[in-house]
C-alpha cells in the first residue's frame, strides 16, 4: 500500500524503448545505475515508483536486483512483492541471498508463497526453512499440496524424484480429444504451465504423450491412444546427471518420471535440466581445479580460503614426498647441479599430460560418453598418445641438453627419463578417474591436485632414478 | 526392399518388456549384445530383421550403432534408413562418424535427406559438405527451403542466426484465436513442430508469444494482442553461450531470434541450447587442461596428439625459462642443496593456487555471474584469499623446516617466499583471464598450462631471490 505520494518515474535507461508489449515484464541489464536508482527510492521510501518498477521485471531479473541491496533493501523490496512474485524470486535467488530473505519472512507469509509455488519450487524451498518454520508451513498449507511436497522431500535431492514437479497433466489413453481439451482446460485454470500432457491407461501406467498444441490439430472425436507419441521416461531414483543426459540425447522438452509400476508421478522439464548441465559442469570443473566446494561470488574471503585449503593442504603434504625424493637422491644431486635446472621440466610435462588425459575421461564419464567398460581400450590408446608426444618432448629435451650443456650423455638420458615420465602420467590420468568412479567417488577431483602431485613425485623418482643409472 | 527372406526377430534384450506403444521408438542401451546382432544380421544379409530393428529404435540409438560398426555396416544400414530418418540420424552422429557417411551418400540421396530437416539441421548438414556437393544440392533442393538454408549460412556458427530455424509459426496481433488454430493446423500439416506461436504486428515486428497449447483453453474470438505473452527475445548476432545465459536465467523453452528492425527470423529451441550448454562446458574444460581443440572418443591416436602436443611444447619451452632462473642462481642452489628439496612445493602450490584463482575468474565469466566491471573487487577479493591461504601455507613450510632441517632462520625465508608466491600465483590466476577476455581470447585456455608455466618461473624467481637474500 503506498504510504506517501510520489511522481511514477520514467526511467528511459533501464526501460526498454519499444512500449509495445501491454504487461508484464522487460529484461534489463540489472546495473549501478538501475542499483543506484533503486538504493535511492528505497531510501525515500517510494513505494509507487518502485512497485512500477518492480511490476515490469522478470522475476530473475528482481533476483538480480535483491542479491545487490543491502538486507534492509532486500526487507523492503520482498515486502513490495506479491506471494506468486515472492516465490519466483525466491526460486531464482543464490544461495547466501535466499537465506537472508528467508531469515525475515513470517512463517504466515512463508505459507502464501509456498502456496502460489508449484511442487518442485515449493520442496526445493521447504527444505531450505528451519526444521520447526518447515513443519509450521507444511501444516498450514492445503493438504493436497503438503502431501505432494513432502512426497518430493523423500528423494534425494539429486535424483529425478528430488528435481520433478509432481503437477502432470494426464488423460487415459481411452479418453477423445474432446475430453482431453476438457482435462488440459481445467489444468490451466489452475494456473498450471500447459505444454505436454501424458496419456496412462486405467492403472496409470504411461502409454504416451502429445504436446497440448496437438490438440487443436486432431480430430476431437479421436482416441488419445490413437494420437498418442511413443514417450521417453525416467524413474525416480536416477541420478539428475543421468536424467541431463537422456534429456539432451532424446532432445526432449519434459520427460515423464515413472515410479517403479510404470506409473507417472512427476515430470522433469528442460529448463530445471539446463541448471543441472551448468551446476555439473561448474562443478566438474571446481573440483578438477582443486576446490572442495561450491564458491559462491557472494563468498567471503574466509569462506573461500576454506573451499580452496584442504586441496592445497593434499598438495602441500603431497610435495613433502617429493622434497623426501630428491634428498634421497641428494648424492646425485649433488654431484650433477645440472640435473637440478630440469626439475621444473619433468614435473611440468609430468603434471600437465596427466591433467589432459584424466580431463578427458573425467568428463567423458560425466557425459556418458566414456564407459568403464571400455577401460582396457582407453588405456591402450592412452599409452600410443603419450608414447608419440613423449618422443616428440624427449627429442627436444636430448636437443637442448646437447647443445646447452654440449652433454649427448646426460641429453640421451634425460630425454629417455621425460619419455617415460610423461607416458607414467598420461596412463595414471587417465586411470585415476576410472579407480575413482569404480569406488564411487566423483572422478572430477582426480584431475585437481591429486594428479599433479602423484605424478610430481612418480615423474622425479624416474628422473632421478635414470640419473643414478648415468652416474653409477 | 527386401532381398531374401528371413524370420523377424524377436529379440528379448534390447526390445523392452512392455508392448503397450502402438508405434514409434523405445530407447535401448546399444552394448555389445545388441552390436554383436546387428554385425551378423549384416553379414547374412538379413534386411526385414534390420528393418525391423531400425523401425523401433530411436535416431539417437541409430547414430550410437552407426558410431560402433564398420564402413560397411554404416553404409549398409544408412541404405536402409528412410530420408527422414537418415536426416535425424546425421544430426545426432559425431564430426567424424558424419564425414564417413556422408562420403558414400550420392548427391540425390543428399538432397532428399536435406529437403526432410528442419532449416537449422539442414544448414549444419550443408555446411559439412564439400563445396560442389553443397552447391549442387542447394541448386536442387526447392527454391524457399534453399533460400532459407543459404541465409542461415551466413550467420557465424557461434550466433544465435546460426543455431536458430527458421520455421516458426507466427500470428498477427489483429488475429483471433480462431484464426491462430487455423494457422497452427496449416503449420502441423507441413510437419513442423508445434509449441509456441509468436505474435507479430503487421510489419513483422515482435509483440508477444503463446504456447499452442493455451489456444484450446481461449476463448476463440479473442484477439492474440489480448492473450499474448511478453516474449524475451536475442539478436541473430548474439554469441550463443549468451543465448544459453539468457535462456537458464528466464527458464524459457524456446526463444524467437529477431533481427535489427525486431521482426521475427527465426527461433532456437532449448534442445539446441543443451547442446551448446554441454559443449561450451567441454570445450571449458579441455582448453582449461591444455588442449588445442575437441578430442572425440573416435580420434585416432595420432589426431589426438596432435590436440595434445601444442600445449606441452608451449609448457616445455615455457619451463626452459624456469631452467634458466635454476641456472642463473646455480651458485646459491650449489651452496645450500637443501633449497632444492622445495623446488618441487614452491611450484606446485604456485600453480594450484593459480588454477583454483583461474577456474572460478574463467567459469563466471562463461556463465555471466563474473563481469569484466568489476575486476578490481574481484582481484582485491583475492589477494585477501592468498594472503590468508598463504600464511597458512607458510606456517607449515616454517614448522617442517624447522623440525626436519633444523635450520630456523631457513624456515623464515623459506616460508616468506612460499606466501609471497602464493599471493602472486593466486592474483595473476585471476587477472589473465580478465586480460584474455579483454583481447577476445577465450579466456578458458588461461587455465591450462598457460598460468601453471608463468607461475612456475615466477616462483622459482621469488623463491631464489628470497634464498639469495638470506646468504648474501
Amino acid at each position: 500500500m503506498p504510504q506517501k505520494s510520489d511522481p511514477i518515474v520514467e526511467s528511459p535507461v533501464y526501460r526498454q524503448a519499444d512500449g509495445g508489449v501491454p504487461h508484464g515484464f522487460r529484461t534489463v541489464e540489472v546495473d549501478e545505475e538501475l542499483l543506484g536508482d533503486i538504493r535511492e527510492l528505497i531510501h525515500e521510501d517510494a513505494r509507487i515508483s518502485l512497485l512500477n518498477i518492480l511490476a515490469d521485471l522478470h522475476p530473475a531479473d528482481i533476483a538480480d536486483l535483491l542479491e545487490n541491496v543491502d538486507p534492509d533493501g532486500k526487507r523492503y523490496l520482498v515486502g513490495l512483492l506479491s506471494p506468486h512474485v515472492a516465490g519466483d524470486v525466491l526460486a531464482e535467488l543464490g544461495e547466501s541471498a535466499r537465506e537472508e530473505v528467508l531469515s525475515f519472512l513470517t512463517p504466515e507469509k512463508l505459507t502464501t508463497i509456498v502456496s502460489e509455488l508449484e511442487s518442485d519450487d515449493a520442496a526445493d524451498l521447504v527444505a531450505k526453512l528451519p526444521k520447526p518454520v518447515a513443519d509450521r508451513v507444511l501444516d498450514t498449507i492445503e493438504a493436497e499440496e503438503a502431501a505432494s511436497v513432502e512426497s518430493l522431500l523423500k528423494f534425494p535431492k539429486d535424483s529425478a524424484g528430488g528435481i520433478m514437479g509432481t503437477e502432470v497433466l494426464k488423460v487415459f489413453s481411452t479418453d477423445t480429444v474432446k475430453t482431453a481439451i476438457r482435462k488440459a482446460r481445467e489444468f490451466a485454470r489452475r494456473g498450471l504451465q500447459l505444454d505436454v500432457l501424458y496419456v496412462v491407461d486405467q492403472r496409470g501406467e504411461l502409454r504416451g504423450f502429445l504436446p497440448v498444441g496437438d490438440l487443436v490439430v486432431e480430430g476431437p472425436g479421436r482416441r488419445m491412444a490413437k494420437v498418442m507419441k511413443p514417450a521417453v521416461s525416467v524413474r525416480a531414483d536416477l541420478d539428475q546427471e543421468e536424467v541431463a543426459n537422456i534429456i539432451e540425447k532424446y532432445d526432449l522438452v519434459s520427460v515423464p518420471v515413472v515410479n517403479d509400476r510404470n506409473q507417472v508421478i512427476g515430470r522433469i522439464t528442460v529448463d530445471d535440466i539446463v541448471d543441472v548441465i551448468k551446476e555439473e559442469a561448474t562443478e566438474d570443473i571446481e573440483r578438477m581445479a582443486g576446490l572442495a566446494g561450491t564458491e559462491e561470488t557472494s563468498s567471503s574471503v574466509f569462506a573461500t580460503s576454506r573451499i580452496r585449503l584442504p586441496w592445497l593442504l593434499v598438495g602441500f603434504f603431497g610435495e613433502m614426498l617429493s622434497a623426501l625424493v630428491l634428498r634421497s637422491f641428494q648424492a646425485s644431486l649433488d654431484q650433477i647441479i645440472a640435473s637440478a635446472f630440469f626439475i621444473p621440466i619433468i614435473m611440468a610435462m609430468g603434471g600437465n599430460a596427466g591433467i589432459q588425459s584424466s580431463a578427458i575421461v573425467v568428463r567423458g564419464l560425466a557425459t556418458g560418453e566414456v564407459h568403464s567398460g571400455k577401460i582396457g581400450k582407453r588405456l591402450t590408446k592412452e599409452a600410443g598418445i603419450a608414447i608419440v608426444n613423449g618422443i616428440i618432448l624427449s627429442a627436444f629435451l636430448f636437443g637442448v641438453c646437447a647443445y646447452w650443456l654440449g652433454d649427448t650423455r646426460f641429453g640421451l638420458v634425460a630425454g629417455l627419463a621425460l619419455l617415460v615420465v610423461v607416458a607414467n602420467a598420461t596412463i595414471v590420468g587417465a586411470l585415476i578417474p576410472f579407480i575413482l568412479e569404480r569406488f564411487e567417488v566423483d572422478p572430477a577431483i582426480a584431475t585437481g591436485p591429486f594428479i599433479t602431485t602423484t605424478n610430481d613425485s612418480l615423474g622425479l623418482l624416474i628422473y632421478f632414478w635414470f640419473i643414478t643409472l648415468l652416474y653409477s
